[in-house]
């Protein structure tokens, strides 16, 4: 087996045992809340995890695209929900497919949507599980306050092919006080209510740890935390050394005593930025800056660094945020030990409806 | 055929017409000026374009990666630059391949690079055509002075295998005089030691219209002008009108009075930011400003709009960046006057190496 070193560059390296490190750690805080864990495979969108996440003990997987889901009920993924409104005759066609097949959920978070699904799906023998979807601080999608979750929940079951399932929500980071507020405001009204929620449903990986202080939550669903990121390790969500995956990069020029530039621009680590400096972190060089990523090109300030790379040295960097990279690469390198146990396609990647 | 409004969200829109105007007004100014033209293909990675882009007179082509040059060549393309130090025994022994069949050149900043480029072309009947890059403001790649290049040049000129061509530069934005200054310094020293450089490349849309004023310049090398985006028309490169690729996205979501959510994010965008405010200009909504782009969504501010859309509704959206957006989706959709006249693979996407 080749060693790491080895593979031509840019490419993806997944530290297997990293990456199991972290199933384990998130599933034990899950098993030891009493929550079930729903992993959104957004961030590796391959079957093997998405199948050992399952094996390690989750309830299903969360996608956020109709693509996503096809290719990992492909995989023998049994259980998807799809966070997502669903739009347009196109992607319920799709989605009735899958429904024949395996255990799907959908959500929504408006009456349209939701006439939708109950114009697709009318069997009463073979319901479609809806979600509700709340806006509990974050500013994108949901529902605006419990009442409105009431009204949504109560068309939904009055739909025959629709089983009313529960709240999903995606919260925002740190105000685990303000969300459990809601979501146990809008848990109560529906029960009050005769539609006493069955699952209530979060996500995200920078508040995982807190997942148990918001009381009404059943299962949470954190995608990133498989690898984790910079941008996770600056939110205090892991340590850098907890990341799994790293862009392998080679240095291309060193055109000045403090700059060196990288053949990893914005195609290969994506263009989102975080909390710490620059645009990546050099795990051999972890004094120096990715100061621009271009399309191609990762140009570096070394003025911190006591050793600087050489032209043709190889250099692994931790992404800012490592979702974008599985959908930048067609491929991905699975290492054990320093070394390249398998090479494997991104099997969901580039699934973009 | 169908018309672009039933084709399934998000999904790429690429207008004929303005293609072909935007290559026609900018290789009628390469014309004009006597300058040869090579695009760059990173912007939309299709035969079908690169080929449009020869027949209206570009002198070859411009690639950043072997893997898209690899493309572009089983594409039909006979004249191919790779603007990018090429390092490494696997890239070097797929350009001698390429070299085997078609016309290509290189570059290089250093000397480690060239050596490369030495040891793997050794036939002095069929050598490799090799420019020095030059820094010529923009702090990436290249060599720091003109009496740096002056080195550099001697040394390929030196190789059996390799033709020292002459210089390449990407230069910076709005710096014209300093750029023009550089490089005929460079020029003159090097003819003054008869390494006369035949060709002198520049590179970039946003200063194309200044590439004349740059007078040592015989070669330029754009590669967003066949789209243009937000960016470029930020730069004063273009307007809107002339974009020719948008993202059809469809709004999902209304959760408030001033609040739309599209099913586009940064996997389908990107997340590069430019002046203009927002992550994107929605051509049906000019008032809208894109806040957020997340994965899989895209939030919109509707307050400055009179008319907003409903759930349902399709919206196409011009990227802040195009050239990303390219590398994102594995089709798009060519637009004759409204008509879906064919959905094409996009030919050299996902080439990272």
């Amino acid at each position: 087996m080749p060693n790491w070193s080895d593979v031509d560059t840019p490419a993806v390296l997944i530290d297997l045992e990293k990456v199991s490190a972290n199933l384990l750690r998130v599933q034990g805080y899950a098993d030891a809340h009493g929550l079930a864990l729903r992993p959104h495979i957004k961030t590796h969108k391959l079957h093997r995890f998405a199948n050992l996440q399952v094996e390690f003990g989750a309830c299903g997987i969360t996608c956020q695209k109709v693509g996503e889901a096809e290719s990992m009920a492909a995989g023998g993924i049994q259980d998807i929900l799809i966070t997502y409104n669903l739009v347009g005759e196109a992607k319920l066609e799709r989605l009735a497919k899958l429904h024949e097949s395996i255990q799907m959920g959908v959500v929504t978070d408006n009456e349209t949507v939701a006439q939708g699904y109950a114009n697709k799906f009318q069997n009463p023998k073979h319901r479609l599980r809806v979600l509700v979807e709340c806006d509990t601080g974050a500013g994108r999608c949901g529902v605006q306050t419990p009442e409105e979750a009431l009204e949504l929940a109560r068309f939904i079951a009055g739909q025959p092919g629709l089983h009313f399932l529960g709240l999903m929500t995606y919260p925002p980071r740190n105000r685990v006080a303000e969300v459990d507020q809601w979501l146990e405001d809008a848990r109560k009204l529906l029960t009050e209510n005769h539609l006493a929620p069955e699952v209530i449903s979060s996500g995200g990986t920078p508040n995982y740890y807190q997942a148990a202080e918001v009381k009404a939550v059943t299962e949470h669903r954190p995608g990133t935390y498989i690898y984790c990121d910079r941008m996770m390790a600056s939110y205090g969500f892991g340590m850098l050394d907890d990341c799994a995956l790293t862009v392998l990069a080679t240095v291309v020029s060193r055109p000045t005593e403090n700059r060196a530039v990288v053949d990893t621009g914005s195609k290969s680590l994506g263009s989102d930025r975080c909390d710490a400096p620059g645009m990546g972190h050099l795990v051999e060089y972890p004094d120096a800056i990715i100061t621009t990523l271009n399309e191609e090109h990762g140009t570096i300030d070394l003025s911190a660094c006591a050793n600087k790379p050489a032209i043709g040295e190889k250099v692994r960097i931790i992404p800012n945020h490592v979702c974008l990279v599985s959908n930048l690469f067609d491929q991905v390198n699975l290492i054990r030990q320093d070394q390249v146990e398998a090479t494997v396609p991104v099997n969901a990647r580039g699934m973009v409806s």
